[in-house]
């Protein structure tokens, strides 16, 4: 229930020359795997800024654990495990088409108001979407 | 006088497994072109932007003639030929460190408004620093 | 027939702080659009390099028409006119959702074999499936 | 001596439409600031690859602490704390203009045989321009 798999296909542009995805694309996987998710449950990020609400990332981790290809589809486990505050910890597990593991990692991300910029405890409707 | 020579050294996240610098990454190269060139004529982007006036891109023509690596230095020579109106148009060559011509292209952008979005003539600050 | 249409989903990282889609992302967006038709015809790009046959882009434009939003899905459409010879010319239109051309973009693109790195005819099997 | 800074100036490309630089392009500066301090102590990651020592990066850990904002020069500094054997360790701490600590960061690199495949010694040339 708290978790969620979506996938994605490797575009050229996101290869380097060892002939494999950039490290620094990953970040983007992962961002992906939670909005889908979010998504997935009602909820659009897109909405939660219209309406005020930012969620920066404030902290990330990222193994490498084997490489990724051009034109692979990787499957973005993402996960909550625990109820959010102000702020939300996502886990995330990539594994390639052959159900390998690929690639973990986890977020922080703050709830901030975007008039004050203040931070702000996580939405009582994203709460209830989440099941928690 | 209307040219400017900008060097930029290449990345590894902008290579692609050709080998070769990813062509969609140019843009981004003749960008930093044109936005140095102001800088060196006195005129910064952001502070125009801050005063309300967006320059948004409306077209641009890349020839893409010898490739470039990781790692290289690469030149990119911005021209405007003629006096900007409502518009401008750039034209850009990109040598490598043996001089050779990798890259030409051309970008026409507009000058916004940003309240109201619409079309406005480029400032007259702009045409004094660009001597015409 | 000589024609296909494909939807991205547009991510964060691809806007800027106009708010839009950042200009220099569109060459990624006709690239998926170029290579999911070549997949809908059964052609795999990627199976075309590790058979050494490289497809550079040689030349690229683009006309920023509307602008694209964060989680917009778009409609890339790709058309090819004419008969490849030893470089294949595609045609692009973007719609948003309501149906409006936001960009039309065109590129040329050159078959080159890897080994030798020289040009080379567009290989019978994709004349074939693309029915020329 | 195990330390250096490096500079680094915001693209516009590398916003988001939150007006800050989007967190998926720390990647990027951090590793610009390692591949230009290992320049500045004569060792060149390009002529590394080339003589087939890859550097992959096995984990990467980043904390944003304050926003980047665009045409902002940043100054990425690295640091080696101990002696690298079959990977190497390196710690970052952005600052902005003001000098105030915008970001820190932390990524493990493995040396990696590139033909073999296989985790290899750091070479004894970079562990003596590191003075270890």
């Amino acid at each position: 229930m708290h978790s969620y798999k979506f996938n994605i296909r490797i575009r050229y542009g996101e290869t380097d020359q060892m002939g494999v995805v950039y490290h620094g694309n990953y970040p983007q996987f992962i961002e992906i795997g939670r909005i889908e998710w979010l998504r997935s449950l009602g909820i659009s990020y897109k909405e939660m800024e219209e309406e005020g609400v930012m969620l920066p990332v404030v902290s990330l981790a990222i193994n490498y654990i084997k490489p990724v290809f051009y034109d692979d589809v990787i499957s973005v486990n993402t996960t909550v495990k625990k109820k959010p505050t102000a702020s939300i910890d996502f886990e995330y597990e990539i594994t390639n088409a052959s159900g390998e593991v690929v690639t973990t990692a986890t977020t922080v991300l703050a709830f901030v108001n975007m008039k004050t910029k203040r931070p702000m405890r996580c939405p009582q409707y994203v709460l209830d979407k989440l099941r928690f």
